[in-house]
């Protein structure tokens, strides 16, 4: 299974494509980060992301991806453009026709750390691990962009399970 | 000159087109409320969102898009999605080769009534008798897009002469 997860932002953000199995061993594909100039339009700015992104899921193929969840608690200076690049992610995955789900911080977090609460230094070092890497990826949004592909993978089958039975129970259910 | 203005919404995104120069009387070309299903996955509807937006612009050839700037200190259940798709509009229009202006709810209501306070029925009122509409457009998103529209093609040249200069300083000055 090959997953590309994103770390949403719109000055930096990071891609991370994995292979694996639940439970079993990752595999580094590649990790990048896509930056766009803060002093570009908006415009440019989202199409350049949307290039990158769509351009990256041609090149790499992947069976699904992975984006970070966004919250408004977060940053308020900053947190409309990484909303708006979440929605270029979710929506270049779902371009190419690929499934698409989100994780949130903390999910991502437990999934590699065995913590919600783990901090950026953390994550790094456990994506270093997990994917025996020679070195700890830089910047650290790459980072942030393996940990929800090797979480994607991981939860994988018990969510795709979740969210089948979610499916059958709404469609025979009331709605 | 021929606009399309865009009031982003996950649920409810209004679309108005309008014809126009600024100073002149405007005349509306037509409007739609692009609606996405709550009960359904974000990736579906953030698909769902671009193919309309899309289809509008290549259907309606403007020459450029006005799309409502989103704040987060709007109503927080719900700016997530807004700023999701305020992302996909603008995008929608820069993959279309189009200029792309976006305006605060403040500036709108301020081109349209005089009074950057006005409420939805002001402006509602406003773009109805702008338009010489037989009656008020309905849902009030459409009427907002509408409003979005007249307030670029009124500020239009006014913005890109602004815009031209603010370039030419910044090109030739410090960064």
């Amino acid at each position: 299974m090959r997953v590309l997860g994103v770390d949403p932002g719109l000055t930096r953000c990071g891609v991370g494509v994995v292979e694996g199995m639940p439970g079993r061993q990752c595999t580094l594909v590649a990790y990048y980060v896509v930056y766009t100039d803060p002093a570009d339009d908006l415009p440019i700015r989202l199409l350049h992301l949307d290039r990158s992104l769509t351009d990256l899921v041609a090149e790499h193929r992947p069976e699904s991806v992975a984006v970070e969840r966004v919250f408004s608690q977060h940053n308020v200076r900053t947190v409309m453009g990484t909303a708006q690049a979440s929605g270029i992610a979710v929506l270049a995955g779902a371009r190419a026709g690929l499934p698409v789900q989100t994780y949130t911080p903390s999910e991502v977090k437990a999934a590699v750390t065995g913590s919600g609460q783990a901090d950026k230094a953390q994550i790094t070092a456990m994506v270093t691990r997990l994917l025996r890497l020679p070195e700890p990826p830089r910047p650290a949004d790459a980072a942030d962009a393996l940990a929800l592909a090797i979480c994607h993978i991981w939860r994988g089958g018990t969510r795709s399970k979740l969210a089948a039975a979610a499916d059958r129970a709404r469609r025979g259910g009331v709605r």
